[in-house]
């Protein structure tokens, strides 16, 4: 199999190397929403790429991953899609790249979402939909330096809905949704997305899946607390990237607005210093 | 809440009365692949456009749906976005049009997947992933002329590593998310995703819910038997789609691979008509 894309993706060492250098598992998701960036910006000729650009100039030292989310560019039509490709392009090497797309299809129609992803704009992760089972996740597996962050317990409040459904056999669908992924890859290729809205699930998960790094969004806007995640989840290895998205990128609405992003990516960078120190 | 798309989607008594007035209940999904499309078009300016509408043109009187499937679109980057947009302004009113998306995410994000898709694209229905629940799939109901088509029995393989599991309470997953995804919309607004190749489960399926519509997967290269599928769930409103994909638009790859396709959802209507005589 012949993939014609750029090799240089992020391994778990390096991911964990960052995290240490920079002390920092901070992952800045970029939600951006032309109706939310700084009126100012509207006069330039790509509005929404030089917000991005700005975010990342503001915060790239201080966060180890950028998370754009796709659905704030699809919503742009075509236009869109180009200025997500171009965003990541921009993101620097060493900042992990995951493309929040929540993907999920049978075999076949997974390839292509993979090349997507993987070829087209070069992410270094995707995160992917459980409900469909192993064929709707393994397509993206094929390519051996790459990412995918599969759901698990979400930060959404509907998340009880289905993922906390007990089962027959014991255990609820999340529990059972991490025990048939481990069979699909180790912790050098697969993730998991746990959310911070519900700390002592992420204790219990990490608790089963000591080596696996979570990515966990719902600190912030959603109402998670940094400290309790941090308490709960961290290892030696850092072993979490926590999502941050409307906290930081709309911290200002000013001329300054990548300056009052920096202020708030540098007050939860700081804060992850602490932890990083207190609970590994 | 001020939307600014175009108001004309299709009521289930219009897709009803489609169905009765052509003799058939396939949908036609636009899995359309730059590298599978007949050579000669390889000369085209815009080769998978240029394909989309000869399909198009060849197959409108004899479907009442188009679904394509939007991993091939987004895997040609920016330009496959263009040309998604532009096939879908192509199809003909009377037919539905299905973005086979497959989202789902926390309510905030869902609303920009429902722009991109109802807003940007003018798509009638979604496909939505129900893992993340309630807040992930309502965004899209607040369209109250559009269509979410749920996820619930799928067709691939390993749809029985989650869909299928026992709950504690009794049922299967599948059944849960129909259970609780009736709470939310009603036949007129909500439709389901079942695989055709599990008859048995679509019959089950039907015998829950008589009046939603089901979407349905798998005929054709999945090996679905269009037979069964239409024994299984048809009713006196029609209340099926059956999809092909890949059986009718690479049914030739010559200078009339749009005859070939033709003649391939030709067999399919007549098929469907036999049907609709035998079993509504």
């Amino acid at each position: 199999m012949a993939f014609f894309y750029n090799l240089s993706t992020m391994t778990k060492q390096e991911l964990t190397d960052q995290i240490k250098k920079k002390s920092s598992y901070l992952c800045v998701g970029l939600d951006s929403d032309p109706d939310k960036i700084p009126p100012h910006l509207k006069n330039e000729k790509q509005p929404l790429l030089t917000f991005n650009k700005a975010i990342i100039d503001a915060t790239q030292d201080l966060c180890v991953a950028y998370k754009p989310n796709t659905a704030f560019y699809e919503a742009m039509g075509p236009e869109g899609w180009e200025i997500l490709q171009e965003t990541i392009a921009y993101i620097p090497d060493e900042h992990l790249v995951i493309a929040d797309a929540k993907r999920g299809d049978i075999g076949n129609t997974c390839k292509q979402y993979a090349k997507a992803f993987f070829e087209q704009l070069d992410a270094d992760a995707i995160t992917v939909a459980p409900y469909m089972g192993a064929d709707s996740v393994t397509p993206f597996l094929e390519y051996e330096d790459r990412w995918v962050i599969l759901l698990a317990a979400t930060s959404n409040p509907s998340a009880a809905d289905f993922e906390f459904l007990s089962l027959e056999k014991g255990g609820v669908l999340y529990e059972q949704v991490l025990k048939t992924a481990k069979l699909w890859a180790g912790p050098e290729q697969l993730m998991f997305v746990v959310g911070a809205t519900r700390p002592e699930v992420l204790k219990f998960i990490r608790s089963q899946m000591p080596d696996y790094f979570f990515l966990i969004p719902g600190v912030g806007a959603q109402g998670g607390s940094l400290a309790e995640v941090s308490e709960a989840a961290l290892t030696s290895e850092g072993g979490i990237l926590v999502n941050s998205s409307r906290g930081i990128i709309y911290a200002g609405d000013g001329k300054d607005f990548d300056k009052a992003a920096r202020e708030a990516a540098k007050k939860i960078q700081s804060e992850m210093h602490q932890y990083l120190d207190k609970f590994v």
